[in-house]
C-alpha cells in the first residue's frame, strides 16, 4: 500500500514536466481588443507567426479577436495589400471535430486563409480548432482566455508586456525566440487545476414531488438544507427524491418542507470563486458543506474558494498561505470573519464542496468567478466546487517551481528582506 | 495528459480508504510506561486481547512495554498465576524477518508464550514482528511510536482515555467493540506521510579532496552553501566532489574554500520539524532551499517544516493554515519572523527541502523532529527533508475526514459560533 | 516635564472613574419600536419609572419612542386608565434650552404629563432634555442611540435582554435594582471617545477663485489632493486658497488643476468608518493622510478606522487587535489589503485623519459610519476623521476594566482553553 | 467631564512638542566600544564637541567609555599631545548632585578638564551629571542607553551610520549640523514611555507569618497565585499578609499555603519584556493579571508586552499591530500561542500587569529585557509591569510623527507597493 503511495507521489511529480512535442500549426491570439498599444503587438505577432515555417512547410494560420475585423490600428486591409498570399485558401484541418466546425462557420470554411477571426462561440464550442493560445496582456488576459475556454483548453502561452506576473512568465521582448524554441523543441505543459462551479436554484414549490425536507435545528434555530435521506446531495440536485413526512423527527430538530434545487449555469475558475454580501449592509450567512459533511457556519463578509494558482490572488488578501500550484487542494478562506478562530483551510481536490444560503439567511449573497459573472444567490440556493475535468494547460518558462519562485517574490515582495538586519 | 491527472486524483481519493483485512495475531501495546492509571488500563487491554481467539483459534499474542517487566502494578506474576496458558510455548511467526530476530532476542524466543516485551530495539529492527500497534495516551503517545519505527510501521489504532485529539480517534471506553471488529472486520487505513530529516553536518577540513566552493554574493555578504557545479546538492552531500579554483569567478561572487558535509543521523517525523535559535538570544538565521532553488533567506526565532497531519500542532501556532491529512503537502511556516510579508507556503512533498546554517551566521540553531531529540547545527550544517518511504498507517473510526473534522472542531474550537448572533 | 506626563497618566486614569451623582428625572428609553417583545419591556420599564419617586418627591418623566403612542401592545390608553396621575400636567424643567424646546413642541409642552414621547429631532437638537438614556436591546440599539444624539448625549444606560454585548452590559432581569442604584448612589460613567466624520466633496470647477493645485507623481502617475501650499488641508477644506501656476515644478511632478472641496455632511460614530468598493468589482484605491503626512495608499477591499470601543466589532473581522476603551487611539485596519505587509495601525486620538479618493481612482468608494447612512465617495471627494468634541458616556457596571475583560472571554471567546491541554 | 477630557487630549498632544533651550555643557557619547569604525567617529565627534564653543564662552565637556582610555584607536594621548588645552581643569558643575559624585570619582574630579570617562556606575547614580547623551550605532545602543540610566535619563540624540532605524534618526554624516542647531536652537524632545519590570520570587517557607494562601481552582486544578483577601496583590508582594486557615472554602476550590513573594530586581525596559519557555521543550503557562483581574490563562511560546516604541521590534513579529509612540498602552501580544482565538491586545498604561509562573506550571520560564538580562523565573515568581517614572526622552528630527511613519516605511516596507497595480 505504502509503496503504491511512493508511486502516486512519483506520478505526480513527473506529470507536467514531460515535454510535449507538438505540431503547431492554428494558434489563437487574446488580447484586450480595446487597447492600441495591444493591437499594434498584435498584428506584429500575427505576421511573424504567419511567415514563420512549420513541418508542414507554410506559415502558421493565425486567429485574432473578431473584434479586430474592422480595427483601423489592426489594419487587415494594410495585410493583405502586403501579404496577398496569406488570404489564400488553407487546407483545412481535418479533425474529429472540423465536421461540427463547417456548421459553426458555413462552408465558407474551407477558403479561409492564414489570418482568421475568432469569436467566443468557437472558443467555447470548437477548442480543437486552436493547437495553440497565445495571449498578450497581464494575468487578467489569462483569466479570460480560461473564461473563453470553458471546456477543453489548448496550451496557452501568455506573453506580459513589462512586467511578468504568476500566469503572465514570458516577455513579449522574446517573442520571436520563444515561439521558434516551442515550434522547434516542444513546450513543457503545466496542467494547472481548474473548479466547475454549478450554481443550484431553489425550485419555487412544485406539484407535491418536489418538495424536500430540510431540518431546522431546535438549538440553533438555523434551518439547514441538509438532506439526510440516503441518496443526500445528489438527491437533493436532481430534484427527484421523494416527499417525506416532517412531523416524526422528535421534539428537537423540527422538519420543514423545503424544495428541490436544480442546476442553472455553471463556471470554470481559474483562480477562485468569491461569494461575498455585494452591496448588503448585512454579513453574510454561509453553510459550507464538504462531501456530506457540514464543515462550518460562515458569519464573514464571505468565503474564498481559491484553486493553488489562486492562492496568489485575492486568498492571499484574505489571508490565505501561498500554495505552490502543483498542489492538489481546494483553499478556504473566509473574509473578514466575525469569530476569532476560522483559520484558513486547505482541503483536497477530491472532495465535493457546496456553498449554501440557509433559508433563514437575513440577506442574499452574490458569488463573482475569476472576479466575473456576479450572480446572486437567493435563500435556499447553492453553488458545488469541484475540481474541473479540464485544466488549464500553461506553458512554464523554465520549470513551474522556478516560474513561481520568481513570481512570488518578483511581485508578492514575499519575505523580502530590509536593508538593516532586523527590526529588533 | 488532463485524463492521467484525473486519473492520479481518483486514484489518491480511493488510496487510504480501502478496508484491510488482514490477520492480528501479534499486537503490541504503546503507554506511557511511568503512569499508573496507564499501566493498569495496559493490564487489562492486554488480558482482553490475549483472551480474544483469532482466526488462528488461539488468543493473540500481545508485547508490553520491557519497563513493565517489573512494574509491580503491572504485575506479570500475578497474570501467570491467573492465566498459566499464556505462558505456553506459543508458535512463532515465520517470516523472511524472524531469523534475525532470534539473533536479537536469543534462542529463547522460540518458546516465548502470549506475553512478551518489546524493547525500542525490536520496534526499530524487526518491525514486521508486529501486526498492529495499539496505542494508550493522548498524542504524544502516537508520536512516540512514530518515533519507535523509523522505518515500516505496522497499522497504529490509538485510544484516548477520555478526550479525544487530532491522533487519538477512538475512546478506550469502546476498546472491547472496536478490537473486535478490527479483527473480525478488518481496518481502513489511513497512510499519513512522515518526513525523513537527514542531518548533513560540516566536515572539518580534509585532505585536500573534501573541500568544497560555496560563493559569496558580492552583494549581501552571505555565504551560500549553494553549490553550483554538475550535481550540486547531490555532489555536497556525498562528499565526493572535486576542487575547484576559488579565483575566477568575476569581481562580484567571491568563491571560497568551504567543507563537504557528511549525514550524521536521520529522523522520522510525524508531525513536524522545527528548527529554532534554541537558548540563543540571537536571532536565527537559516538559507532554506527548494530542490535546487534558494526559496528565502529566514530571519526569525526559526522556522516549522510541517507535515499536514502536523498543520493541527505547532505549525498552528506559527500561523500556519489547517491542512486535511490527504493533501500531499510540505507545509512552512515562519516563526516570529523578521518581515512584515513573510507569508506560510504549502510545497509539493515531491520537494526536496534544506534547511541550512550558513557559515557567516551570529548564532547556531536547534533542530527538534516532533519535539524531540533536540540536535544543534552549527555553521555550515544542513537538514534535508524529503517525504518518507515509511508512512504512518492510523486506524480510521468513521472516514478519515469526519475524524478530522469532528477533531478541528473539538479540540481546536475552530470558526466555533458565539452565542450571540456576532459581535457586529 | 516628565512629572507633567506622569499627571496626565494619573489625570487619565481618575477621568471616567469618579461617580456621578445627579438628579436624574427626565429618561428616555430606546429600543427597536418594531419588536413585540421589546415593546412590552419598555411598557414595564416606563410604568416602574413613572412609579418611583426621586429626591423630588414625584415620580419620573419618562419619554418613550413617538411610534409607540398608537401602538396596540405599549396601550398608552390603558396606562392612563390605570395611572391618570401620569397625564396630570407636569411641572416643566427649566433650563437654558427649554425655551427653545416650546418653540420644537408647541406651548402644549408646559402641559405635558410624565409620559411623553421622544423624536428623532428632539434627541439632535435638544439633548438637554433628558438626564438619563436607557436602552433595551443589542450593541445595535446602543449605536442607533448614538446616532440619535450627534451632539452632547446623557449617560446611557444599556440593557440586554439575555447575553449580555460589549455595549450593552446590564442584564435586563436585574432593572429595578440597577435604576434604584443609578438614582440613590449615583452612577459611574465611562466617556467612549467617538469619531467626527466629515465627508467633502470636491466642488465642480469653479469661476477662477476655486481651483486647486494637485500634484501628479512623475514617478507613479498617482494624482494626490496633496496640498502643499501654506495653509494645506485648511485651505483646501474652506475652498479659499489662492490659484497657482501649474507650470512650474519642473519636470518630475506634473501640477495639474483640481477642485476645492465644501463639507456636506457630518456622522459621530462609536464604532466605526468603513470605507469599502461597496458593489463596485473592482478593489478600492484609497489615499489616506495622518495630520499633513501622506500615510499610504490604500489597495484593498477597504479601510476601517474605528475607536477603541469599535475594536471588538468590524476591525476585529479586519485582523485588528483587541483595544482597551480607555486607550485615546484611532485603529486604522486594511480590509484584505493588496499587500502582505499592511498591518493594521494605532494612530493617537489627537490626529486629523483623511480618507481620499484620488481624482484617478478606477471606481468610487463607500462610506458606512457606524453600519449606517451609506454614502457614495467620488474621486476628489475625501473623509476627515477627528476625536469627538462629543463623547458618549455609558453608566458602568463594574468598573469599566472588569466589565470589558468579562465581554472579550464571553462574547469573543478570547484565547478560551481547550479541554485538552494543548493542541501540541 | 467631557470638556476635561478634551483638555487631557490637548494637553497630550502638547507635551513632547515644545522645544526645549537648554544650557548644553556636558555630553555623554555611547558607543560599541569593541567596534574600531566607531571608535573612530567617536574621536572625530569628541573633538568636534570640545572645540564647540556654547554659551559659556568655552568647548563642551565630553565623557567617553571608560574602555576607551586605554584604546590604541582612540588614542587620547595623541588628543592630549593636540590639544593640551582640553585636559586643563575646567570648572564644576555645580549641582546638587555634585556633591556625591566627589565621592564617587575621588577628589581628582575637581580637577577633570574636557575629555572624562564615563563608567555604568555613574550614569545610574549621577545622571544629572549629563546634561546630553549623543549615541552612535543602531537601535542596540540606544536600547542599551536606556539600560545604563535605570532612572532619570537625559535626552537622547541617536546618530546612525548609514540606514536610520526606528530609534536612530539622525546620520551621522549631519552631525555638526545636528549638533549645532541643538545647542543653539534648543530640541524637541519625545518622551517614550518606558516600563518598570519588577521581578518577585516566591520566598521559601517562613517561620509562620510569611505564608500566604493560594486558590487551588476546583474545576481545573490550576493553582492561582490570587491573592483574594484585602489588600490583593499589594500584601502578597509586600509580603506582610496575616496567616489564612485553608479550611474554609467549601469543596470546590481548595485553598493551600502558599508563600510570600519578594521583589528582587527591577528594570527599566524601552521596548519590551518577553517572557518565553527559553530552553525548556515545554510550553510555557502563564497566568496573566492586569490590576486585579485574571485576563487570561497564557499557553503559548511565550508572552511578549511591549512599548508602543517596542511595536515595531519583537511584538511585530508575535503579530501585533504598529502603535504610534504617543499613545500610552501596553502591547500584549502571544508568541506562538496555543488557541486560535488568542488576539494581541492593548491596554491602558495605567494598568499593572502582573505575570505568573503558577505553581503547578511544568517548567520554569525566562524572561528578558530589552533583549538583556535573561532571568528565571520559578514556579510562583512573578513580574509586575508597570509604566516607569522615567521615561526616555529622544530627540526628534522633524516631528516625533515624521519620524516614525518615515521609519515603518523604510525600515518594515509597511505597505509598500508593488509596481503591477495589485497581485489580483
Amino acid at each position: 500500500l505504502a509503496e503504491t503511495a511512493v508511486g502516486v507521489r512519483e506520478m505526480s511529480k513527473q506529470l507536467g514536466r514531460t515535454r510535449v512535442h507538438s505540431h503547431i500549426q492554428n494558434v489563437l491570439i487574446v488580447t484586450k481588443a480595446r487597447d492600441n498599444r495591444l493591437i499594434k503587438l498584435t498584428r506584429e505577432l500575427a505576421l511573424y507567426l504567419m511567415l514563420r515555417k512549420t513541418h508542414s512547410g507554410r506559415g502558421m494560420v493565425v486567429y485574432v479577436d473578431a473584434q479586430l475585423k474592422t480595427s483601423r490600428r489592426f489594419d487587415a486591409a494594410g495585410i493583405e495589400r502586403e501579404h496577398p498570399e496569406f488570404f489564400v485558401p488553407y487546407p483545412r484541418r481535418r479533425s474529429s471535430s472540423t465536421s461540427s466546425l463547417a456548421d459553426d462557420n458555413g462552408n465558407a470554411s474551407a477558403d479561409l486563409g492564414q489570418l482568421r477571426y475568432w469569436t467566443a462561440d468557437m472558443c467555447s464550442r470548437s477548442p480543437h480548432l486552436f493547437d495553440f493560445v497565445v495571449t498578450l496582456g497581464g494575468d487578467g488576459t489569462v483569466l479570460f482566455t480560461s473564461w473563453l475556454f470553458q471546456r477543453i483548453v489548448p496550451p496557452v502561452l501568455p506573453f506580459a508586456l513589462g512586467s511578468l506576473g504568476f500566469l503572465t512568465n514570458f516577455d513579449f521582448a522574446d517573442h520571436a525566440a520563444v515561439m521558434d524554441s516551442a515550434i522547434d523543441a516542444g513546450i513543457r505543459v503545466n496542467l494547472r487545476m481548474r473548479f466547475t462551479c454549478t450554481v443550484f436554484r431553489a425550485v419555487a414549490a412544485g406539484k407535491g414531488g418536489t418538495r424536500r425536507r430540510a431540518v431546522k435545528k431546535g438549538d440553533t434555530g438555523e434551518i439547514l438544507m441538509k438532506n439526510v435521506e440516503k441518496g443526500g446531495w445528489e438527491a437533493l440536485e436532481s430534484g427527484c427524491a421523494p416527499i417525506y413526512d416532517a412531523g416524526g423527527r422528535g421534539g428537537k430538530d423540527k422538519e420543514i418542507m423545503c424544495f428541490a434545487t436544480r442546476p442553472v449555469e455553471s463556471f470554470e475558475v481559474l483562480n477562485d470563486l468569491v461569494v461575498d454580501r455585494g452591496p448588503s449592509p448585512y454579513v453574510s450567512q454561509l453553510e459550507l458543506f464538504g462531501d456530506e459533511h457540514h464543515l462550518t457556519t460562515v458569519q464573514a463578509d464571505g468565503l474564498c474558494v481559491s484553486t493553488p494558482t489562486g492562492s496568489t490572488a485575492y486568498s492571499l488578501s484574505a489571508g490565505g498561505s501561498l500554495v505552490h500550484p502543483e498542489i492538489p487542494a481546494i483553499l478556504i478562506s473566509p473574509i473578514c470573519p466575525h469569530t476569532l478562530s476560522f483559520r484558513p483551510m486547505l482541503l483536497p481536490d477530491s472532495m465535493e464542496l457546496r456553498i449554501c444560503v440557509p433559508f433563514n439567511s437575513r440577506s442574499t449573497a452574490w458569488a463573482s468567478f475569476d472576479g466575473r459573472g456576479r450572480v446572486e444567490l437567493r435563500q435556499g440556493d447553492h453553488i458545488k466546487v469541484t475540481a474541473s475535468k479540464y485544466p488549464f494547460p500553461t506553458v512554464c518558462a523554465d520549470t513551474q517551481s522556478t516560474d513561481w519562485f520568481n513570481a512570488i517574490s518578483r511581485t508578492l515582495k514575499w519575505n523580502e528582506r530590509e536593508r538593516q538586519k532586523s527590526f529588533v
